[in-house]
């Protein structure tokens, strides 16, 4: 891999929600994050083909409002915390601000799928979704 | 979101395997994915402050080999099994092929970690990690 490689990663659709501001949203889906939905790019249809409500899903958003320079952080925004590596936080500071999170599909209209507690911002990019397997629930 | 966006990944370090080619590969890590060594790179070591051996993580891998035109796919490569959108399986080739891998920290030293089970190519760039939390193993 030389050094300076960068990869393109192209929005597939984008989150539609009442969250409008980082400081609105929980830090996590388990903290009240409300339904959420996701517009995707109708270029991108096909791939939801056997996609059905009741599914849980991983969505893979960028998270567009975070600081890529952050490497240390005090979990949960807490000076009292420990500084902490980004790594073993959940953070969306980091340097590729990948968010992932956990959904269930409620319905889905074309290339319009409504979902579960998201915790992400209104405008966030979504770049993959995936179904949710044994690798990544337990093992 | 205007049309045509991307987003820059750039790789924080790349995975070091005994797997060479994708023919070699388990479809998952836990049909017999071997250990693997996560050598990142020491500008991203103050990130991983606070990352432990015996830790899950989920480790994101940009999936270079993959081919980002496929929608549809048959699950497994069965021609048997009917054609489904790559965002309801786990197929590598997808628009943005993004991997997630939960793996357990075996020992880590400075910035190159052990990591169990990777069903991830030699080479292949990671590009993020996150410990497991509630929202992805259960609710």
């Amino acid at each position: 891999m030389p050094p300076g490689d960068v990869f393109e990663l192209r929005p597939i659709g984008v989150v539609r929600s009442s969250l409008r501001e980082r400081s609105d949203a929980p830090k996590q889906a388990f903290e009240g994050a409300p339904e959420a939905l996701l517009e995707i790019d109708p270029a991108f249809a096909g791939a939801l083909t056997g996609v059905e409500p009741g599914q849980d899903l991983i969505v893979l958003s960028w998270l567009h409002e975070a600081d890529r320079t952050v490497l240390e952080t005090h979990p949960r925004d807490d000076p009292a915390t420990p500084l902490t590596g980004v790594f073993a936080t959940r953070s969306p500071d980091r340097p590729n601000p990948i968010g992932l999170h956990r959904v269930t599909v409620l319905a889905i209209e074309g290339a319009r799928m409504q979902v579960s507690g998201l915790e992400a911002l209104d405008g966030t990019p979504v770049v993959d979704m995936k179904p949710l397997l044994r690798t990544i629930q337990e093992r």
